[in-house]
């Protein structure tokens, strides 16, 4: 069967191609794992067409790949069976600001620059920032988070309903428009996180929220690995309103002095940011002091003018980028473990001393509010060593966390690279994971090869 | 086959009963649903033996039905195809207290005032407080949520792992204690709320959190119904950080008069509570009583000391029982959709009117900074008319608000009382859940006859 004709049939031919540039752009994604073709990308441009796609696939046993901006570090997006790439792109549209509900509908191809850009004049902000330019449909798929989590939730906290065309080509809506409901069975949550493995999000209706009467972002740097991280559970745990909270280690901020044209201090550093009404801010900003008393800072700094904070948290965004620059001929591997507060100082240590060990170029940050943080590790995949001593890395720390009550991935999902920890992880639960799986796709069309077998 | 002798070889017969007073305490649940008897009660110990009994009921499609206190509201733990009743009461443990995580590990049995009891030496408390004495396997069973989880979010919300046991007997984790992951599908989420038909909860680890340094309660009172229920909408838009807001209409008022001996104004009132910090909640209340300046209030007041804000919760908390006491030969029907807040104002006043059209005897109260509200209703169940009446009442309320964009239960849940809504909910999402509940429950056993068919 010829699927780029039967597709014509289906789509306008513009809006389907083959063409080598193209295909290449869909055949990888922001990590190491290896590319692998598409046979065909389609751009749909509304519901009707992604059902229409998927009811052709179905039948013919087609492999479909939703397809957002490819910014995924597991190779969630690679078609390592071919198939047809399902880019979203086209389907951008803000539908619905309702600036009483906190809510917006949007079509899966939106992306978060793209939401909170047209939020900005209604006075509203979505809170879920990845560090990379992502669509919402991609955001939901891999359950993403960020630097607000701590405060406003992750990527499923913030979803109300989706549509979703299921494998069939059948759509549904997986909630409403209320923000709490014990109808049904939860499929906003299901789909959430799911991957592209068990249908297409094509429309999204999400939380968002009023930009705080002001902000105050801080930088505290300490003279000490360990005291730093001991001060991060400490601030986490004392109650304060805390709306970002981001550890960054000694390599880290270098990298940050060298690509953002900063001069931090060359040490580790946890990044604040405290939002609300300005008293409530001044309040709060002297209770940290407080606490950070018994540490050895080496500078803690506050900036409450717009720019400055923007400047330090678009700093804090890039960090991947700017280790990126820095080893141009090396590809980057990411672990992001997540593990109770009780654990993190220990695992942080351990994590550095693994680091050590590995021998390789390899800074950690994290989301430390939430207890997830990230080794990003840059190595050489054309040097077999470099090689097995990135994936040596990734699963002893991965081990380490699921030793420790924790999760293999707090945010950027299984995709291939972290399939063969889901079993141990998840025990039996993995099993009925492949039954959901088998029940709502039966032909395995989508996205076939992640998360589940 | 007889059931209690093959029970008998799983589990210690003191803890298996066909007794008349056993049975009819697990026939009934707090509502207008009609009783019906289970064959047996089992009340497991622990997990293993759970797991036996649910294997064994598997083999033989014998029906389970999970349950806590039966103080669901729609025919939930009534065992309308007979078989076996599975009391968790006797699993009532707290296991865990990890006081710098902010997590409890709990028994399923446990009830929410048994944990908040045992957490406040700890400094701790446990949010979601439906109006019931409930279980916390039971509240996780319904999705439960109270007057705090327009802060602190629903049970759904709270929930980081559950221990399950499916309807095959296998043992599963839902989750890990990590606050958040991207690590496979989100079967938390999924079993929250399923109503005791895909397996039956053994343990859960639930968020907890500090009690804050203050509170304060305030009580609005309006000459006007309209004018509260518009303030309501006010207040809930205006980014005060409030913990609970809560509108009880004039008839419940007069009931709190009544059976809490208070002298309440008997006009349409708003219970607030804000807490945080003491210097924040001077602030918050300035700026609530601007936000209440242009409505015309009869009485707006505050109060600090807690024996005088845990009476005003306790009545909140108790007006349903002050309705079943002032009708005691009726029965009780509880409406509780739930809508945007955009749409909350109109809802109400349409079920005013659709409440003095039925003749029956009501009062509309709720979790209204949620879009949730309740219309409470006395109806004789032994008078056709009156029956006629309720039901009538109730599927007015939901399609009004299936209408606008909301759902037909906020908090209570399906059971059998809401089925006949859920196609028109959920739409083709319907048969999806169906052939979920089909992939994880093939015989059935688990609550049949609920939530889903
Ligand atoms: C520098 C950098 C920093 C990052 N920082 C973070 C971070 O802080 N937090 C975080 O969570 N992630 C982070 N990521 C990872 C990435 O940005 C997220 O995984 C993001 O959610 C992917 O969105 P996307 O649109 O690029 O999706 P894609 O990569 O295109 O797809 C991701 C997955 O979702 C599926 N999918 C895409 N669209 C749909 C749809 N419409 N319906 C169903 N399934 C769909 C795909 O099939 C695939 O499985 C970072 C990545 C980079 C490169
Ligand atoms: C006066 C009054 C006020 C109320 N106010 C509220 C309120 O504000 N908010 C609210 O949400 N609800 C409220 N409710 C309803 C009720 O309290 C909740 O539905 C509560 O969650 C039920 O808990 P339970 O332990 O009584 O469960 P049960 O009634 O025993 O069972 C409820 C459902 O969960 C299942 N189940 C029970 N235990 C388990 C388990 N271990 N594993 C799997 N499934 C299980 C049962 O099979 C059943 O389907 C109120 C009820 C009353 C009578």
């Amino acid at each position: 069967m010829d699927i780029v004709k039967e597709l014509n049939k289906l789509i306008h031919p513009g809006r389907i191609s083959t063409a080598a540039a193209v295909i290449s752009q869909h055949n990888h994604d922001a990590s190491y794992h290896p590319a692998a073709n598409p046979d065909v990308v389609v751009f749909p441009e509304n519901t009707q067409e992604v059902s229409a796609v998927l009811s052709f696939a179905s039948e013919h046993g087609v492999p479909v790949i939703p397809f957002g901006k490819g910014s995924s570090l597991e190779g969630h997006a690679i078609p390592y069976e071919g198939g047809i790439s399902l880019d979203l792109g086209l389907m951008n549209e803000l539908k619905t600001v309702g600036d009483k509900d906190g809510h917006v509908v949007v079509g899966a191809g939106l992306t978060q620059f793209q939401l909170n850009d047209a939020l900005k004049k209604h006075g509203l902000f979505f809170s879920v920032d990845p560090g990379a330019e992502a669509t919402l449909g991609g955001m939901a798929g891999t359950n993403a988070s960020g630097s607000y989590t701590v405060k406003y939730g992750t990527m499923r906290d913030n979803i109300l309903d989706m549509e979703v065309v299921l494998p069939s080509g059948e759509i549904i809506h997986t909630g409403s428009k209320a923000v709490k409901s014990s109808s049904g069975l939860h499929l906003s949550g299901l789909f959430a996180g799911s991957e592209g493995t068990l249908g297409v999000i094509t429309e999204l209706t999400l939380r968002v929220y009023p930009i705080p009467e002001a902000s105050v972002a801080a930088r505290a740097v300490f003279n000490d690995f360990e005291e730093a991280v001991t001060a991060v559970v400490r601030l986490r745990t004392a109650g304060l309103d805390l709306a970002r909270i981001e550890f960054v280690d000694a390599a880290s901020v270098a990298h940050v002095n060298r690509f953002a044209n900063a001069s931090y201090i060359e040490q580790p550093t946890i990044f604040f940011e405290l939002n609300g009404e300005v008293e409530h801010l001044q309040h709060q900003i002297k209770r940290m002091e407080e606490l950070l008393k018994p540490f050895h800072l080496a500078e803690f700094l506050t900036e409450t003018d717009q720019t400055s904070q923007e400047r330090l948290w678009d700093a804090r965004h890039n960090l991947a980028y700017y280790y990126i620059q820095a080893a141009p001929t090396k590809r980057m591997l990411v672990t992001d473990v997540c593990l109770p507060i009780s654990e993190l100082a220990d695992s942080i240590l351990h994590a550095r001393q693994a680091v050590e060990e590995s021998g390789l170029e390899a800074g950690i940050v994290g989301h430390v509010g939430d207890g997830n943080f990230h080794i990003i590790a840059m190595a050489d995949f054309e040097d077999a060593n470099e090689v097995t001593a990135a994936k040596q890395l990734h699963k002893e720390i991965v081990d380490y966390a699921l030793a420790h009550d924790g999760t293999c991935t707090g945010e950027h999902g299984v995709g291939i690279g972290k399939k063969s920890y889901q079993s141990k992880e998840h025990g039996t639960a993995y099993d009925l994971m492949r039954t959901i799986k088998q029940a709502i796709d039966p032909r395995g069309i989508m996205n076939p090869g992640k998360l589940v077998d």
